[in-house]
C-alpha cells in the first residue's frame, strides 16, 4: 500500500481500520470516508477550496460557545438535521422537526393553564392539545419542555435584555393527558447570519428566515421522547424554511377567538382577557418504545 | 414544497438555491450535500450518533488555535488531503505530498551548502538535488521551504524547547538548479493525538505515526508550486503513513557514507565531519503553469 493513489485511497483507508473496531463505527466512518472521497473526485475539488472549507470549519468553532451553536446551525441549513429527524420519524406518531440551537435545559415548571406572556404587551394566544398514544388514550404523566421567540424575534438564549428562561415552560399533563397554557403569538425570525454559516447562505443566494412556531419536546414513561414544533398556516415562510423543518402534520390553524370568549376558569388569564384572542389546538401523538 | 420529506430534501435544498449562485459554487455545494444526505440515508444516522459526531466538531474548534489546526488533522486522517493532492498532480512532475498541520511561513534564509542540524546531538544527513522542469533543465532561482522534526520527533511550533525556526529554513537555488543542506536525520512522529481525531484513530485500532521525512515547498516563477516529502526507504510506517501521505516517487534510499568522504567545500560543516555520515539525494522536478 505504499503507494497510494487517487483509485485506492478509499480502500486504504478501509484497510487501516483495525480488527477490533465496532462493527456499527466501522460502517458509519466507512460510509462517511466513501462519500468524502467520492465529493472530493466528483468536484475534481482545489487545493484552495479545500483550504476555504478548513478555514470555514476554523471559524465555525471560534464562533462557537455555550450558547452559540455554529456547527447546529450548519446542519440545520444543509437539511442534515432534518434528514436525521425523518429517518427516524415513525408514521404513527406526530412528526418530528429540528431541535435546533436554542434549546436550554432547566425549564421552569409551568402548571396546566398557566402563562408564558409575563410583561410582553401581544394578544394572548392560548395552545392547548392532548398527548395521546397511537391508539388515541391520553398519556397521563407525560411532560411538554415548551419554548419559543419573545414578541422581539429572539429566544432568550440570544437576548440580553429577557430573562433566562423567558419564554420557557416545563409542563406535566394530568390523568387527560391535556396540556395548555397562554403565550404570545411567536414570529418569524432570522437564524443567526453574522458567522460562517450566514456567509454560505448568502453566497447561495439564500435568506436565514425560519417560519414561526412553538417548540416543544415531549416525553412520557414508555415512549420515544418526541421533539417538534407546530407552525401557523398562514406564516410567510412556511414553504422555504432555512432549516427544513416544516412536516404538513404541524401546521394549524391560529384562529381568532371573539372578545368574552376566553374560559373562565382554568388559566392563570381567566377573567383578564377582555378583548379577541388567538387560539391553537395541537394534539401529540407519541409512540411506545421499541 | 411544504411537506419536506427524506425522500425530497437534497432536491429541496437544491431549490433553495438563488439564480444568481456561482456556477462551481453550486456544484460543490450539490455535491457535498448530495452526499452528506446519502450518508445519513445508507447509514440510517440516529440523533445520538449525530449528536457524536456534533460534539466531535465543537471539541475540534475548542482545541484549534494558531498553531494547532484539528480541522487540518481531520482531513488528513480521512485521507481527504491526501485525495486534494492526488487529484492536482501532475505525472510529470514530482508527486504533491500533504502540507500537514505544522509548516509556519518566514522561514530564515538558508544558504545551498547551510546546515540546519545547530545543536542537536545527532549524526550528519547530507540532503541535495536539483529542481528541474520536466525536460530535466535545471531551474535557476528556484526556492525550497524545508521543513522537519527535530530529533525528538517534535517540530518546532509544538515544542517549547525549540526556537521557533528549529528545524526550517528557506533556500535559493544558483543556476545550476541544485540545493543542498546538511541537517539531522528526520525521525518518525505521532501525530497530536491528545484531541477529538486523537479518540476517532483509538476508536478505530489506528495508531498515529507518521513515516520520517524532510519536507519541502517548492517554488518558481512560471511553476506550479509543490509540496512534497522525502521518505527514508527503510521507514517501519511507509506502508501504514496515518495521514496517506507516501507516494512511490518519493522513498528515497539514504545512504551511509564512509567516514572522512564528506565534501571538502561548498558546505558549512566541511571540514567538520570525521565521522560516517548519511546522504539522500532527491530531484525535484516543477511543472509549468499553465
Amino acid at each position: 500500500m505504499r503507494n497510494v493513489t487517487k483509485d485506492n485511497i478509499t480502500d486504504v483507508f478501509m484497510g487501516y481500520l483495525g480488527e477490533g473496531t465496532d462493527p456499527r463505527l466501522r460502517e458509519v466512518m466507512g460510509s462517511l470516508v466513501r462519500h468524502l472521497h467520492a465529493f472530493a473526485r466528483e468536484t475534481n475539488l482545489t487545493h484552495a477550496e479545500w483550504n476555504m472549507g478548513i478555514q470555514f470549519l476554523e471559524r465555525a468553532g471560534e464562533i462557537s460557545d455555550k450558547e452559540r451553536h455554529e456547527f447546529v446551525l450548519l446542519s440545520d441549513v444543509l437539511g442534515l438535521s432534518s434528514l436525521v429527524d425523518m429517518l427516524h420519524n415513525a408514521p404513527e406518531g406526530t412528526s418530528s422537526s429540528v431541535l435546533g440551537p436554542f434549546h436550554i435545559t432547566g425549564s421552569p415548571p409551568l402548571h396546566v393553564g398557566g402563562d408564558l406572556r409575563q410583561d410582553f404587551d401581544a394578544p394572548v394566544l392560548l395552545a392547548e392539545g392532548v398527548v395521546r398514544a397511537p391508539d388515541g388514550s391520553p398519556i397521563p404523566g407525560a411532560t411538554l419542555d415548551i419554548w419559543q421567540t419573545a414578541p422581539n424575534g429572539l429566544y432568550s438564549s440570544q437576548d440580553p435584555d429577557q430573562d433566562t428562561y423567558s419564554f420557557h415552560g416545563l409542563q406535566t399533563v394530568g390523568d387527560d393527558g391535556r396540556y395548555a397554557f397562554t403565550t404570545v403569538r411567536p414570529v418569524e425570525y432570522t437564524v443567526p447570519s453574522d458567522g460562517p454559516v450566514g456567509d454560505i447562505l448568502r453566497a447561495c443566494g439564500r435568506h436565514p428566515w425560519r417560519p414561526s412556531h412553538l417548540h416543544y419536546i415531549v416525553e412520557a414513561e414508555g415512549y420515544k421522547p418526541l421533539v417538534t414544533e407546530v407552525f401557523p398556516e398562514d406564516d410567510p415562510y412556511l414553504d422555504q424554511d432555512t432549516v427544513f423543518g416544516v412536516r404538513e402534520d404541524l401546521v394549524m390553524r391560529y384562529e381568532t377567538r371573539p372578545a368574552g370568549s376566553f374560559p373562565a376558569e382554568g388559566f392563570a388569564l381567566s377573567g383578564k382577557v377582555p378583548e379577541d384572542y388567538l387560539a391553537v389546538t395541537f394534539d401529540l401523538t407519541l409512540v411506545p418504545l421499541g
